[in-house]
């Protein structure tokens, strides 16, 4: 059939409550842009489905979510009962660990966080360039410093030795470095169309449209750093029409605050990519508006999984006050990624992107999950 | 003799202007405040000296250099001739290995970076309350994610694996974080002697004169993560005035730019400090404020390392437009850490430090090294 199938994962803490909201404008769009979508809400991955059934999700959870087109993630994380809270004061440890393994199982290799400075949101820089930030961390998702290698020796001892083995591979990181080409070429398009291009100067170099910049860490970490680097060079000879530049991890974490509106592309690897689109996030107003999206852009039959950047937030679940905004915007990414295998999404994916754009710009006395869904189902022609 | 010695090492770049001005300024305090203090500038480690010798430094420089009391170092790294521009595009690779060998080799295992909000200096954030910042950044300094340990299998294939093993051991851990808190109680003490006290509020618990600040990243990187969170946790509790509190480096990150006033004392591993650190820099006010020490807490007979956070800046070395405070603001933490042993250093330490806020907080016509060196050198009292 040509109809196409998604799943709510809820999830923890106040994941719940922005997706009860997702649901609601999803709804929505479905009628209003006659979208060939359903979808199921499930009640797993989740510290709730742990306590009666002893696990995060059932056995067959990545099974069958490969059956599905796209997941939608609300959040994961709960402190307690699961997490020891003399070891864990945050909401890590047992309930986090599903997130990883969708990464991982499902081979959603990249992680693509887009961080744009929405107007109506907080500007955290002095400087009103950073208005201008509009740039897209691509993040390596399967290896790395995540690799989950190693071990404890002598655990718990004065002679405690922990070992944690980084593992990066010429295929993934090969892989990963082109799509981050790819996409700064299909961004330089986008600005070409609409006549908003952006110039790259390359030290003695022509001007390009698009530019990447490659982080790593690799005057300390030498051997996957050369890797990167080498990669690097190899795959940039392919991309003439694109600047190349590279940052040390410190170094960029730096020049996000002192100029992020100089960044358009940015590759990193699942560490250096996790701290640098947090601060990227909160560059472009904050986790309320930050979404990401983990795909495996060599594999479109398998389901990709959008996300806010945010957590679970256990601090404030329950209480009607977190911003629904940034699973929305997931949402929008999660429609235009359906657009790329049919058209029909697009309209819907920018209707509700627009809707939250114009959202965020306006002054509204009131706020809390409640009150910003019922705003932007009524701006999208829905009803509660 | 109760005369003490320390060496320069102006190094490659920029190092070598700031440290003439360094020099002169030292040579003012040295008369002016009747210091019992010798200086020698040593050629190495430098490019230079490699172009010359085959190689950064002398076979037995970590022993002639334990020969000092401390050291005082401008910046490393030369992308040229050395290091391979193809591979790298940055002056990392040969000619800054020699920075971790001084660290690792003279066993300079904690790192102490301070970053107050210095008026005059470029305030990047918009919330006012970010020129309240005042917080110390200790880093690990001697193994973790530096390590060194690992390598390149079937380099250069399209098989390649390459390795990076983190190694964390219970005994670097422990001291790293029990330094934290005597650091933070310290911290606390000068606080309540000048009546600048800040309350610390522990969830359900009493409030705190100062704080720790745990950073890890636990939920991916289980194994050190958990070694990190138990042994702070069992330092913790021989410091019951001293409120503790945790974050993840990602959280962390974005938490320097939403509110880097709540932080105290920060406790970091190697790579996590290094970045926090570089952000913690520019929150501060830029690089050419952020000054560095490497340090052997457990054994003072060791000669501390002291040196502006920034490197080497090839780009502008050799137009005398660098910098030279943070530098001189080393030099600062150098003459206190000296003050330690011999009070007599203290004196001079601070009047070095008064100067360089007053002449930040001023507004000057020139600037540049010998503009800034002579105003200094002026408001010391000495002349150029
Ligand atoms: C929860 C954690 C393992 C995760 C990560 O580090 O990838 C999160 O911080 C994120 O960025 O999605
Ligand atoms: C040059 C580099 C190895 C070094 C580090 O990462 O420690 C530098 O960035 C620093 O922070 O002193």
């Amino acid at each position: 059939s040509d109809r196409h199938r998604i799943a709510l994962l809820p999830g923890d803490g106040i994941g719940p409550e922005v997706m009860a909201m997702a649901e609601t404008v999803l709804n929505t769009l479905i009628h209003g842009h006659d979208l060939p979508l359903d979808y199921e809400v499930l009640p797993w991955p989740a510290t709730d489905w742990h306590r009666r059934h002893g696990a995060m999700m059932p056995e067959d959870a990545l099974e069958r979510l490969r059956g599905y087109d796209a997941l939608l993630l609300g959040a994961l994380g709960d402190p307690g009962p699961l997490d020891d809270p003399r070891r864990y004061h945050l909401p890590d440890g047992i309930s986090l660990a599903p997130l990883l393994t969708l990464r991982k199982g499902l081979n959603l290799w990249a992680c693509e966080r887009p961080a744009r400075f929405y107007p109506g949101t907080v500007q955290y820089l002095a400087d009103p360039r950073a208005r201008d930030l509009d740039m897209l961390v691509i993040r390596e998702n399967s290896e790395g410093e995540y690799a989950g290698q190693g071990g404890r020796l002598r655990a718990g001892t004065r002679d405690e030795i922990a070992n944690q083995l980084e593992v990066f591979t010429h295929a993934a990181t090969e892989r990963l470095i082109r799509h981050a080409f790819e996409q700064a070429r299909a961004r330089a398009a986008d600005r070409a169309r609409d006549g908003r291009d952006r110039v790259f100067n390359e030290p003695g170099g022509e001007d390009k449209a698009a530019q990447v910049c490659l982080i790593t860490k690799r005057n300390a970490q030498a051997f996957w750093g050369e890797l990167y680097t080498e990669v690097f060079r190899d795959v940039a000879a392919d991309y003439p029409d694109i600047a190349t530049h590279h940052e040390l991890v410190d170094a960029a974490a730096m020049k996000f605050v002192q100029a992020p509106w100089r960044f358009d592309v940015v590759v990193a690897s699942n560490l250096h990519g996790d701290i640098l689109t947090d601060l990227a996030a909160v560059l472009s107003g904050g986790l309320g508006v930050a979404p990401s999206a983990n795909l495996n852009p060599s594999d479109p039959t398998q389901p990709a999984l959008f996300e806010p950047t945010h957590g679970s937030a256990p601090d404030i679940a329950g209480q009607g006050v977190a911003d629904p905004r940034a699973t929305l915007f997931s949402l929008a990414l999660l429609l235009q990624w359906l657009g790329e295998k049919n058209t029909i999404f697009n309209g819907a994916a920018r209707h509700l992107h627009e809707t939250l754009k114009a959202d965020l710009a306006g002054e509204h006395p009131a706020s809390g999950t409640e009150a910003i869904g019922a705003r932007i189902q009524g701006a999208l022609g829905g009803s509660r």
